[in-house]
Order: structure tokens, then sequence, then C-alpha cells
């Protein structure tokens, strides 16, 4: 593997993107590293990790001379910083972005995109319960799915290039379109999300008989409500871009949901037996 | 701390049975424990563990002797158990169950009992991935929380005998009535696996362009699922012995989901950031 970019600049360097910073410059992907952040604080540790060789607030100094520009800030800050960047980016630059939505990127983001310039949307599939750059991992994406979502401005050179850089990462890199992406995502990611959140936005304050009832849950409250201590502006963006797949996705849970009442309500000892074994043998699937 | 009962009998002994019989045994509360099965094999464990002292699968031979007898059958042959030994029981018999639901144990219990025998509801709300008597494992309870629910035919004296019994196990004993326990439980405990179950069963089949979408989830699909591997047929006495409350608690959690599905439908930003942190909150208090 040889070089693939001179310089990568990272529009956030927190844990995707300074994992992804780890590893790039661990396998001389990049020749240089450029780090684009709103907090010094943040910079710096990721200057000190070494993740990047010059850090900068400033969306012009981090467009010059970048012919790979992630955009890896929350979701919904894309257009404007990369609007910022256009006009001082190199004329063939490449964009990518590793948001957890893919369509909405897109729509937004090839509009404003020089006429040489090319985007590439990806999305890996990891995450951990710490932010930032020092949390910055060169194992994150190891067996983990990266997924790239070809659209009418990306080139055959630069999905290959970016695919080349992801697979460095021990990833499994595959292709779909932003829209099967997004329909996939919102049944196996952001349902479970909202549920969890649902689930805990209704025992927050259920109490019954003076006892709060969801601190008489065991294990089962515990994992079940777990994602719902994540980032509430990251999940707003997240709805808010997809909004169409995710309303679907709420449907088809709301009959499952629905399908479980009526055979509680009606004592349905067979149809009870019939749902608890369709959803234990998915789960064995999971595994 | 001396002797409560010449001899436990305990009817089931799996995890839940096995680990309080080792517990009993190892601090004197007990004389003697016999093991009332269906299997053999189960029973042959049993004793080779020193979980129990004799075994029987003849509930006459069972009772003969036993002035405790719990019952850690599956919930809805707890009846048909009983009602085998009564006649075979001493006169002054305490009955106890370790039960997942207990309005409904107690309604078909008490009727059962002789005219001297008394009846403690105990739920103890503890369990492990693995089951049966091989599981069996002394430090089980200990910090959980085990709940008495005393009932019209639980004894001042009953009671007291089994709480001295279940805080040897190390857990945090409290009373409340069989009506509380049941709405209680059916939030903090018998709503998560329902939703878990609910959204295995909508992913169970889902498929997006030749793809199935539940192969696409990360950590966050694996731990809002988990508990749905659970036991059908536990699940199912659950959900038929504790109707009312389960509903009930559906109820509640629906509205949740129609609050997210609207913000979602309308793009309401506030709302959403309003229901993702109400969540978060939630779940940072349940640590």
């Amino acid at each position: 593997v040889s070089l693939l970019f001179r310089q990568l600049t990272i529009c956030g360097v927190g844990l995707i993107g300074g994992s992804l910073a780890l590893i790039a410059r661990k396998h001389g992907l990049v020749e240089r590293i450029v780090g684009l952040g709103r907090t010094q604080a943040n910079l710096d540790v990721a200057l000190a990790r070494g993740l990047i060789d010059s850090a900068t607030r400033d969306p012009v100094e981090a467009a010059r001379g970048a012919d790979l520009v992630m955009l890896a800030t929350p979701l919904m800050t894309f257009p404007e910083t990369l609007a910022a960047m256009v006009p001082h980016l190199p004329e063939a630059a490449v964009i990518t972005d590793v948001g957890s939505v893919k369509g909405w990127v897109v729509r937004e983001i090839e509009p404003l995109l020089g006429p040489r310039m090319a985007f590439v949307g990806v999305h890996p599939v990891a995450g951990k319960e710490i932010t930032g750059a020092i949390a910055a991992d060169e194992e994150l994406y190891r067996n983990r799915r990266v997924i790239v979502t070809p659209s009418a401005r990306s080139t055959l050179e630069a999905v290959a290039k970016l695919e080349t850089l992801w697979r460095a990462t021990g990833a499994n890199v595959e292709q779909m379109t932003p829209e099967a992406h997004d329909t996939i995502l919102a049944r196996a990611s952001h349902l479970p999300q909202i549920m969890s959140s649902a689930l805990a936005v209704t025992l927050a304050d259920e109490m019954v008989d003076g006892r709060w009832a969801a601190g008489f849950g065991a294990g089962g409250l515990r994992d079940t409500t777990r994602i719902a201590a994540s980032s509430a502006e990251m999940w707003r963006d997240i709805c808010l871009t997809n909004r169409e797949a995710i309303s679907a996705a709420l449907s088809l849970y709301r009959k499952s949901i629905d399908d479980f009442s009526r055979a509680v309500e009606s004592g349905d000892a067979a149809q009870l037996i019939e749902l608890f074994e369709r959803g234990r043998r998915m789960r064995e699937r999971l595994k």
C-alpha cells in the first residue's frame, strides 16, 4: 500500500476521526494530517498523541492544500464546515465524511462541491463509550463494518482510494446506496436507540406506592437502557436527518408491540410462545 | 442465627432454589434439605454438589416431614405441585415460593393450604444466563433485592423466619403488597423483556436490498436484544399471570414511543432533545 493523499484534513479530531488518523499515519497512507477543531484543548491532545501534524480552528487554514477532507464533526454541521472550506481547497479535492446518516449528507454536501471535486460518503459502524482525541484507538475498526455509499459526485478513483484507506483499519468495507444504508441503519441502530430512550422516558418518573419502579430493575433493564445514556444532540441530528426511514422503522416496531399487547390482553399462550420464540431465534442468530 | 426449619423441601432445584439451598445449609438454618425434581439428571447434580440431602421425583415423598416447602419450579406449575403435596405435609407447614409474579400465586396457592399452614410469597430479583443445579451459586443474591409480599395467609412468625432465611444470602430484603410488587415488576422487568423481544421480532426477517438489516447492528442492538434470548416458556407464564399490570405498562410505553414518533415525523428538534435528555437522565440515575 502506498501514499493515497498528500494532506488529510480531519474536521473534528474525536474518537472516529482520531482513530482513522492513527491508522492512516501508521500505514503511510497520507503524508500530512491537519486537524480542524472547535476547542483548543482537544486539538492539543490530538497533537500530543501524534494524531495530527498541525491543528487549527480556522476552516480556511484547514482547507489549504487538503486533497482529502474528512467531515467528522456532528452531522448537521457538515454543510457549514465544508461551505467555509470549499473556496480554499485544491480544485480536485476529495471530500468524505463519517456520518451515521448518508442520504441527507449527500443531498446537502454535493451541491457545495467545486466542479472537479468528488464526494464519497462513508459510515464506519463503530463506537466507544468515551469520546474525543483522548479516546482514539487504532483497533477501533477491526472486524467492524465500514459502509461506503457511492453517489452522483463520487468518482471511481476517489471511491477506490477511500476503500483502500478504510481497509487498512481492519474493517469489513462494503458498498451500498445511501438510501439502502439509511433504511438498514434506521432498523438496526436508530430503532434500538429510540426504543431504549423511550423505555427510559417511560420509567423516568414512574412511582408505585412511593417507590421508584426502575430501582427494582435487574440486568435486563440495565442492558435495554444502556444506550439511553448516549448524546441527545447526536440522536436529535440522526432523527432530523433520517426522518422517513426512522418513522417507517417505528411503524414496524409498533406492530410488534401491538402483537405482544394483544397476546397479553387476551391471555393467548400459544401466541405468546410463538412471539417470544421468534425473538429468541433472532437473538441466537445475532450472536 | 439458629435453626429456622427442620426440613426444607425445594420443588425445583435449579439456579434459584439451589443457590438458596447452599446458603441455608452453610449458615445452619435448616437441618435437612429435600429436592423434588422432574429429571433425575438435575437431581443427581444437586446431590453431587451437596445442595440437597435427598432427592425424589414423587411429591408425596417430598412432602413428608417438610415444615418449609419452597416452590421454585416454573410459576404456573406451583398449584399442581402444591396440591399433590398438601395432604402429606405436616399440619403447620410453611409454604413459600420464588416466583416472578406474586398476586396470581397468592390467589392460586392460598385456597390450597391446610387450616394451620401459612404462605409467604417471596421474589428474589436475581438471575444468571445459565440455569439448573449446576449453576447454583452462594453469591447469587448478594446485594440484590429480595421482595417479601405478605398476604392473608402469612403469619408474622412465618414472615420473620423467611426474612431471616433470605437475609442470610446477603440480599436486601424488603416487604410490599403482592399488588405493588406486580405493578413495579411489570414496569422494571416485564416491560423491558417485551420491548426487547418485540425489537427482535421486528428485525427477525427484515431484509433490505437482499441484506439482513439486523446484521448491521452494533453494540446498541446487541445490548437491547440480549434478554430476547430468555426462555419463552418462562415469559409466557409471566405474561399470563400478570396480564393487567403488563398491559398497563405497555400502554405507558406506547405513549413514549408515540411521543418519539411524533417528534421524528414533525422534525421537532427541541422535543427530540427534551425526550432524549429525559431518557439520558433516567439512565444516569439508574447506574
